[in-house]
């Protein structure tokens, strides 16, 4: 018998994501969000959700770019400070310690210590609510050599990326490998 | 320095979300998607991306509802099969053995054995290209009371959810609680 919670948003996990734009004087900032993901395999399309309020919801909108920085759980500390602070009075990549890096191909900056980096155009804006959805299309992504397989893919376990757990708003690490996808399944057929 | 990956879905972690839905005939199906999660506080909605030539697609399109079932680690093989099969030739809730429960509010069935249901009434569903991205407001949050804190929340260490990673096509559990958001980052201030 399940226990009925009401309408709240308990999915798990969400991710740690955070954006980096710049403002109308070139100023880079950066807001970590955790409503977003993958939405489409062609084109390559990431989404994230950002409230009107945000200093980062203008910035998107009027640049059309935006980049996802993906932190590891050893940058815990400035990822959650990202969410807490705003671009409009502080300048997070100072206050932090952090390098704002131009992309070359967006018009937007990341954060050059994170391990993983989503580089994206922005294709729509879409209203939902409290939050709008922005969709992006991928252009590039970036990622330090130490957090990849000797066959290039990005190994979960040297990213070590963050898991937000929405109810109890906690931070967690990726844990064990379980099973490879597309083949565990099998077993049932 | 950083090396480019091209424009890749490389972004982590993805959660692994059972979709259920009705067909025209009402037999309930189920398929797993990754390219999913949360994307408006108010009113609360979540996002999932299926592909055009899948079932689920055309049950949801006509039902304008879908329930999220998300299963724990020891579910693995069956959310893999969920994710290989067509409910257009197979019963997948008999080849799997797991139970179609109806939700009591929206049009779809969930995977009553799997600790966390979220039931959904469609709101949107938008074109992207080779996916088409369907909002849905919760109108509720199911959960097994094993999975709960004693205040009620859940408990990420007790849900035991499932990652996909999405480069290299593997399962991984989530791990070690490292930090409370809102309030790490308050030592950057």
């Amino acid at each position: 018998m399940k226990t009925s919670l009401g309408p709240k948003l308990l999915l798990y996990p969400t991710p740690v994501l955070v954006v980096g734009t710049y403002d109308a004087d070139g100023k880079p900032n950066v807001m970590t969000a955790s409503w977003g993901g993958i939405c489409c395999s062609q084109p390559p399309c990431v989404n994230v959700s950002l409230r009107k309020a945000t200093y980062s919801y203008h910035n998107l909108m009027a640049r059309k770019a935006f980049t996802l920085s993906i932190p590891s759980v050893n940058f815990v500390r400035q990822a959650d400070y990202f969410g807490l602070a705003s671009g409009r009075d502080t300048d997070k990549f100072a206050a932090s310690g952090l390098t704002a890096q131009r992309s070359d191909l967006v018009d937007a900056p990341y954060v050059a210590e994170f391990p993983l980096i989503l580089e994206c155009r922005l294709l729509q804006a879409i209203e939902l609510g409290l939050h709008t959805m922005f969709v992006g299309e991928v252009a590039d992504v970036k990622a330090n050599p130490a957090i990849l397989t000797p066959q290039g893919d990005v190994d979960m376990r040297k990213l070590q990326p963050l898991l937000f757990a929405t109810g109890t708003k906690e931070y967690y690490g990726a844990g064990d490998f379980i099973a490879k996808a597309f083949t565990a399944g099998r077993e049932s057929d």
